[in-house]
């Protein structure tokens, strides 16, 4: 029933990095998984480093939730990957061997109420891939090898004119653009700030011009980030080291404040800070957050009728409007990519993510081929 | 252009509640004011006390927007009354002279860009009557006096079989209907925790019950209250003095937490308790605040597509939605109203109010008449 | 992997009315069916003949998507059913064995776009049971039968005190819920038109009373039925043989129409008449449709900014909400139903509902145990 | 109360058109109008022509609501104008004297239900200046003329780099915009076809592209038109006098259809074939309409959950967001720009624009100074 092609060999097994402990990633062989329905075998291209690999590697899931820990478990860290469709599990003819696709992150179950809902990276099931979750490197095996499975919900064409290393951007750029959705969708001609000039707040600058905000305003403390930050289209950048980012965003709207700010900092002030930013009735979603609680104002939240959401990665199939805007080259991405290594310097990969040497952003791994 | 009857003479001046400095009320009498265009002269009849009145009189206004505080301007608090019209503005006609009205707070401008949106509540000109803004009882004259001036708007028909005392009642059950709106409106068979047995609270805990929520459970700290809290509706009531209201919540929902907090309680705590409630993609409205900032684990509501909402008072005409389900009798808001003083007793009335007295819950000022 | 019980012995074949060519329905044997993943086997207790059956069994299933007509195929039809779970097929823990549930009809496939927008009963694989869709009873094997497999998203339950022919009931109920969840879920106070006294109009007359919704007005030509609406919550109804519709509707109003029109009767002209029923910004639910075009006055929709819902069926989990309504007792369903036959008079019951003898309405086969 | 300025002297009086009988404009003066207040006083610029100008002037206001036809009242049509502001009236401060504006059509009642909601074009006021409703050029004056007054919310600010003749087209952009907002927001990568290649389905297109629609598909009957749209962002166009429309976007879709169809033909065939564009679950803005009732079959809406949404004008700010888009360049709406005549040569112009002399699409009259 699974269908494949000559054109594609697929060996048995596979080279992978396997997590053992905490931080000890192991470059070893495992079979090469096979695509059940409604799934496609993925042989990997290239592969971007996300700080919530750092963490996992490190730390584990953030959501610990279902499953546990991955330590010692045989798992595959890497979720921002690309490749080419090499086979069809059952009954699939959404794609087609030989496609390339990039991916996103969250195959819901399809069967809790959450996930009937639409609202599938709120799955009920999290972590249960018994019962058809998958989060592919968080609790299912990801994109640091040389094949994975996918579930054809998380796959997205890529474009011939489009290179591997900028299509693994995608799932950030469908991250930055979920934000944008929950906040409202309609943000031409609004003031939006974008605070944290990490990945994620660099392509939510791009997302938001691309689709027309006004002004786009980023926060950060790092100058280099903030310079990139107006090449992807911020019309003011505010270094909060030098200026406080309540009062530059209240001087740059005149005192009006904005109507949106995304949050992508996890600066334990920052949740005050954009409660301040914002207009009464303003809204502000919460792409990121601080390691321990944080003091939060929430009179000014409840007073002047503010709305949070938090999100945790890219609903909604956000993933393919982000595709489509880089496909039609509304932004240029690619200038977020700064390093590439070959698969097993992986290390060498995660430590310039990690210590951003040489001023790294998103740092690609590519396989040999 | 204004128009009014014999059957309801208007004398020139009035007795009313005028507010000096802090806690200094002062009933003298002032000019009975005049409807303007698109307004109605209400004869108050009934006027409930809230706990924001406490706080108006002792501190001032919440928001501290537009005009500063109210103290030493000849200004009178009070706002959820009722009446009856006895004048019409020039062009009214959508209410008509012996029409018996209940009232609610907030007339936006009209002008600015969240009143064109429908977002009166979060008007962009709040506390500026001269642009159009009303918000009786915060920043214009409200209801301890025997005539109010209100925008057409704020207006609410009171059926013939409705008292006095329950009609003032509904701008509170409105409040609490907008609470279960911005949570998105579809709470047939959702479970609801309402924290916080507040007036408020309790009706919301009657509002979520007439649409059908499932289980709706009350946590709070007097057990009286609570019971209240069943003969409004709650299928469960938790005493947070003796349970964990987390893991109370757990336990009545079979470890699945709600979808929906309708946090009424203010307290600093309240708002991680909230994000433990919930499941993943559940939603919090926060209809009362802390005093202080609060802890908050932000990386709660992230991980989990938290969505938390502010509101302040009653938008989206719920007060229309609040006042049909109290005349088809969906609940009895009248279970609320403890205690009843003619208007100059007022003094008295508030300190029944601020402290209990007798289990006072909602305390009415009455007009002789 | 699957689950089953010594309490309910499952035979290897079972009774099962099955489909030749048009309107030929044979009581027959067939394999009783097995359960996959994320589905479960329903002993059949109770199926509620719905005016679709009809139509399949004589026409085919309206849709006419995927896989083409029914007839010749072995097909069995009844959606419309409830029973008791016997079997769990490989995963499935969201239901137990010896629990009643009632059914709705549609299981998206999970992997299309709509699908995984929420939107499942516009699923685009819709007919492709191969691909993970089902809509029993349309589709895939239906409740005219002593069991059908299920999948766990389209199960409610049953509580205890609910009779196994109210419990039929629910899908019906749950059609109207969405209808009204489409068009917005905030009716409490609003104005709502039922046009045809069905039995999705009658339940949609309950439920819109259930909500709030004020006044309620239901039209039709059969005064029995109007009179039922009464009992079930219209606060008037118009019989269109004796008035013509839109002047009633217009002088129950005021003048001033209502917000919303759910359409039920499928008459040629209840489309032009819904949108001189609403107001200016009104919006009308296209629950049934005429056999062949109507003339419609587009400009009138155009010109005061009205929108139109076309439903099939019950999206949105709106039946959870309705069984919800129901289990609190909010409206009594049994109203409609009629007349109860056993399993092997199929025919006559089939009989009695499509000529409506003895004022049938809902017609309820009970199996023989 | 009313503020002015040296800088723009104004007269008692002005020239203006004025609307005798059906199709009898006549070159005369009229006193200068004044701004109440929330209104300003624009000295008129320029102003385009609009299809439904040709139709007041020859059959009066489409809605036909609130104070009957416009004949022998005085009336100055126009609507789609921009010019400067002069005079402020009592309490403006939103806009300063000399300022450029540009203007939108419907400035709500500010106190219906409707108005309330943020539905102002749906203002059940409609037509009722006297209660604050104004639609200048259909209900109150408009912009044929020297002078006039608008309502603060019915203006948008024109940046020193746009023209006068772009700015009239703004109000076509942003009805352009509603239709798309109407539809859902999230178009980015989703298929829309536009119907008919008037100034609306033009801007349109633009529209659509700039925020990130693919494919975008033109139908109409004109050639010209068509490549006019293919500049504008068009992907495809269609002739259909060449091609079957539906035929044509099944193939140029895979089969699969659209998501969203804008429909501005107002051709009778034009509903049935958006219907059958679209796929299961896909929406329908119906921005024109035939001048008969047209055939519709409404089966094809109900068995697809296809959504229709009639649209009048340019609601929920959308005309801020069309500017918001042109300022920053992202469609050049000049491109249907084609004559320019000055205001005594308004009859020559609207000849122009009814019989499309020399390919007539969008031509402004402008005023001499």
């Amino acid at each position: 029933m699974t269908a494949s092609s000559n054109e594609f060999p697929i060996p048995d097994r596979m080279r992978a990095w396997v997590l053992g402990g905490p931080e000890e990633l192991v470059f070893t062989e495992k079979p090469v998984p096979q695509p059940g329905p409604a799934e496609v075998l993925v042989r990997i291209d290239a592969v971007a480093i996300c700080a919530t690999d750092l963490e996992i590697i490190s730390h584990g899931v953030p959501a610990k939730i279902g499953g546990g820990l991955p330590f010692n478990k045989n798992f595959t860290p890497g979720h921002e990957y690309m490749g080419t469709v090499v086979k069809l599990g059952p009954t699939v003819d959404e794609y087609g061997i030989g496609e390339r696709v990039t991916v996103e992150v969250h195959a819901g179950c399809g069967r809790c109420e959450r996930c009937r809902q639409g609202m599938y990276t709120s799955c009920l099931n999290y972590g249960e891939p018994q019962k058809g979750h998958r989060a592919n490197g968080f609790t299912t095996d990801g994109g640091f090898a040389q094949y994975a499975v996918n579930h054809v919900n998380t796959l997205v064409h890529v474009p011939d004119d489009m290179t591997d290393e900028e299509a693994t951007l995608v799932v950030t750029a469908g991250t930055s653009m979920y934000g944008l959705d929950v906040l409202g969708g309609l943000i031409a001609g609004e003031g939006v700030v974008v605070s944290g000039p990490g990945p994620i707040g660099l392509l939510g600058v791009a997302v938001a011009k691309a689709l027309g905000a006004d002004p786009v305003i980023l926060t950060g403390t790092r100058d280099a980030r903030l310079e990139l930050g107006k090449r992807l289209g911020a019309d003011h950048v505010v270094n909060i080291r030098r200026e406080d980012p309540v009062a530059a965003v209240r001087r740059l709207t005149a005192g009006r404040g904005v109507h949106f700010v995304v949050e992508c900092s996890g600066a334990p002030e920052a949740m005050n800070q954009s409660a301040q930013m914002v207009n009464r009735g303003g809204r502000i979603c919460l792409a990121a957050f601080p390691h321990a609680p944080a003091e939060v104002d929430i009179a000014q939240i409840v007073r002047n009728n503010i709305y949070v959401y938090g999100i945790r990665g890219e609903g909604q199939s956000a993933t393919h409007r982000a595709m489509a805007l880089m496909k039609q080259k509304r932004f240029d991405a690619k200038l977020i990519h700064t390093h590439t290594f070959p698969l097993d310097q992986l290390p060498t990969a995660l430590k310039y993510a990690r210590e951003r040497i040489e001023d790294a952003i998103k740092v690609v791994v590519k396989m040999p081929r």
